[in-house]
């Protein structure tokens, strides 16, 4: 066989892996939308199996070989060739490090204990859930140990490497103890500061109905391609399915819009990477997002960037005036300058999703260090919850004492088996600060064209810049191209300082 | 490797085609009834995948040798495992009789075809649609000689086969030869006594919310486990999903419940079936319903036995009145008397679907006919529009010409690439007034129970005689334990002649 001909094997081979991963995120979705609850046992099992077949495929022997073969043929492929084969390699090592047994049993505790979680949460049941937590936790850290020792990276390293290639825990603790040490006094401040504003929140009852047909507008506004994309509701919003067909979600309540309208547009910006990625390469490695960090930076350049700023609301406030109005909700409150002050409040609260933009981070770096230690084996489950209680303290002033709920039973994220996810969050915000400060500089009239709603250009943009190239380049790399220097966490501290000063 | 041992390898292994058949169910519902239009490439190329994976796993050289293996320990099974191996055999014949490639090109083709067609209905456009379905039918020519050759059936049986194990088409002749002769003067006759029946037609607005109430209402009263299953709604009525999550679907129309309304309880009575499955065998062969036939007599036991009996009617009355009543809407139209009549008026019309239950029978002949000239190649398919045409006028008396969307367009079945299919229609009408003869010598009371809206001790009998069963079965011997007696048409004759005297 010649390098070329293992090359198109590999091809063919990925596209029915991405088959298969198609029919697993949708059943994936349909899971946390659609399935009545005697569905799980069964839907845990069809999602073990076929995450098992994708991870034997993916990390055979076989693939392995003809990756080798293939590599004698580099020359001989195209740019995007290569780096699909460099991606095709690196899939492979991730999945051939550890057996598929393993990946099975860790697929069904965490099926086991996302199922669960669905009512324990409602509960604050944490005795429950605690056993659950700890079966998914010890099939982690043995995955953790196993792909430990085929990197040479450290076990919580090994982890963050499957969201963030390339990423060490090193440069993340620098970055993070840079945030740790600005923001807490920055949180403060800020709250300080807006005490003396005055807030017209919109109050009354809004329907579910009409907060869905408010955020059906303004994602076709920002440019969500409903011919390959749906939004629904489930416990907790994600953005799912695949780039042909992309499932976002979000929750109503109906006595505050804002959780809501917000989320839709977080997962909008997901949403518009996945859409916007490569065609041609769709069903390859190469075709795939960047990263999570990369990920999240577009949900945060959508949600932080673009919606939270004066001249989105000021777009935005007469759509919403039209959907929303009740007689609880004066003139007033649907005016730009009043919905920015109420969307860049800044107050600490127990609930990472609902947080503000400048303690954000501070939930996250909680979720890091607890997750570095749980995985290193310093953090023993049972004490997750003081832990965390601790910590909420320290960088929030919040207590969590027996509220799990609202404490370290509200996210998926753990129980869902994902441990090394949480700092790509920040990341992405640091991301998203520095993409919108180059965007900027491209667009001159960037905010009087969002004030009319229009996202051509920005869209256009960000197309040029991210969506379109893939995992072509690395993190790094793509930073890069996109705004002409790599990672650089001012941007983003400029950002929150300007965000939050007055008026 | 011993008997038992690879006995144990076939029930893991078709463990493993359950967890994909799961997969490959819900997707399917989904492209039905959640999925946007531009993702239906990606879900075509998708599902084709997992259909020739399965087909692969049942109908590898390997699992032909284990069967062979398990043969040989067949006395050391229990009478289960020995009716479950008989079934993995079955299904590996119909599996290995054709390669895999040919699976796929059929599942692509069809789901190409299919997805058009819900378009292409809409239009009443034929020109488009032709070619479409003439690729499906040359595929499913070439499947049909070769699983003719393997079996030595005819090419059309050996398709039937697929639907109605053990049935042929010589019997089916006989039968509707029969029901050819009897039925076109029966709805002739029964057309000209209902003549002076007084009907009130529900008349106004129905929306669709309520219509979903009511139907909610119904389906629960009835026993449909919520909890393993739900309602949505697509073009084409189904029930799909897996045993552990039945999704069954219907469509609304706004100015007519009554369609709807039926249907819903035609596809709760497979669902029921399906729910009721033996739960210890569900992932195995034996654990799964025995044939179309079988399977449609439980649709038409709910819908026509049932449901469209006054007993039934006189305990739903009030149900739909609160649901459904508006100003057009007279208290007398919800009376047992006029809804019997409204329910069981046969006027002959297009839509198989909506067919009354005499007319139903020849709208099944008329198909059964043209895909047996189809499968042997006695007509092509742009002649598909006039054959339809010329048998409308012979058996109902009416024209479909120039009018392809309630003609040939209507179904999916040919779409979706299902020949052989549509006689188990009327086998299950068959069927289901056998059983339901039985079920009323069981229970003396039963229509008692039915107007109070009393469904355990029938549901109970059911299971018995029936669901519980699973395949372990042959057809003729689980109607012979179910009801004494191999399938006899004279209940059929006799429960329409019942059906259709007057009140």
């Amino acid at each position: 066989m010649t390098g070329q001909t293992a090359y198109q094997e590999l091809e063919a081979l990925f596209q029915k892996v991405h088959h298969f991963t198609h029919l697993s995120s949708m059943a994936y979705w349909d899971s946390a939308t659609m399935m009545p609850p005697g569905g799980s046992k069964a839907r845990g099992q069809a999602l073990a199996e076929v995450s098992s077949l994708i991870n034997d495929l993916v990390g055979s022997r076989k693939t392995g070989d003809l990756i080798e073969k293939a590599e004698t043929a580099r020359d001989g492929l195209s740019d995007w060739q290569q780096a699909n084969l460099r991606e095709m390699q690196r899939q492979h090592f991730n999945a051939s490090s550890v057996n598929s047994e393993l990946v099975r049993a860790h697929a069904l505790a965490s099926s086991r204990c996302e199922n669960a979680w669905r009512e324990l949460r409602m509960e604050n049941n944490w005795k429950d859930f605690e056993p659950l937590l700890s079966e998914v936790i010890d099939l982690t850290r043995e995955q953790a140990a196993i792909r430990s020792e085929a990197s040479g990276l450290s076990p919580y390293d090994a982890l963050l490497n499957l969201y963030e290639p390339g990423q060490s825990s090193s440069t993340i603790d620098t970055v993070f103890a840079r945030l740790k040490a600005y923001l807490p006094d920055f949180v403060k401040q800020t709250v300080e500061q807006q005490k003396g504003e005055v807030l017209i929140r919109p109050s009354g009852s809004f329907p579910r109905e009409k907060q869905r047909a408010l955020a059906l507008d303004l994602m076709k506004a920002v440019g969500f391609d409903f011919n390959h994309g749906r939004l629904d509701s489930s416990h907790h919003p994600f953005c799912g399915g695949v780039p042909e067909d992309v499932r976002i979600t979000t929750r109503y309540t109906e006595d505050d819009f804002s959780e809501s309208l917000m989320g839709v547009l977080h997962e909008t910006g997901h949403a518009k990477y996945d859409q916007g990625l490569p065609g041609a390469w769709l069903s390859q490695p190469v075709g795939q997002p960047r990263g999570m960090g990369i990920h999240e930076s577009q949900s945060l350049f959508q949600e932080m960037q673009v919606c939270r700023s004066h001249a989105f609301l000021s777009f935005a406030g007469p759509l919403m005036a039209a959907h929303l109005s009740n007689p609880e909700t004066p003139n007033a409150c649907w005016e730009a300058d009043n919905l920015y002050r109420l969307y860049n409040h800044v107050q600490p609260d127990y609930i990472r999703v609902n947080a503000d933009e400048a303690s954000y981070p501070l939930h996250v770096i909680l979720r890091y260090e607890l997750e570095k230690d749980l995985v290193n084996g310093n953090l023993k489950v049972r004490d997750i919850p003081e832990a965390w209680d601790e910590k909420m303290q320290e960088y929030l002033g919040l207590s969590t004492r027996d509220n799990y709920r609202d404490g370290c039973m509200q996210d998926i994220h753990w129980t869902h088996g994902m441990f090394g996810y949480f700092p790509t969050y920040t990341l992405g915000a640091m991301n998203a600060a520095q993409l919108y400060h180059a965007a900027r500089k491209a667009i001159p009239n960037l905010e009087e064209q969002i004030s009319r709603g229009d996202f051509e250009a920005l869209n256009h943009w960000q197309s040029q810049a991210i969506w379109s190239w893939g995992s072509y380049y690395s993190i790094d790399e793509l930073m890069l191209q996109g705004t002409g220097e790599t990672l650089n966490p001012d941007y983003f501290i400029h950002h929150l300082q300007q965000r939050f000063s007055p008026l």
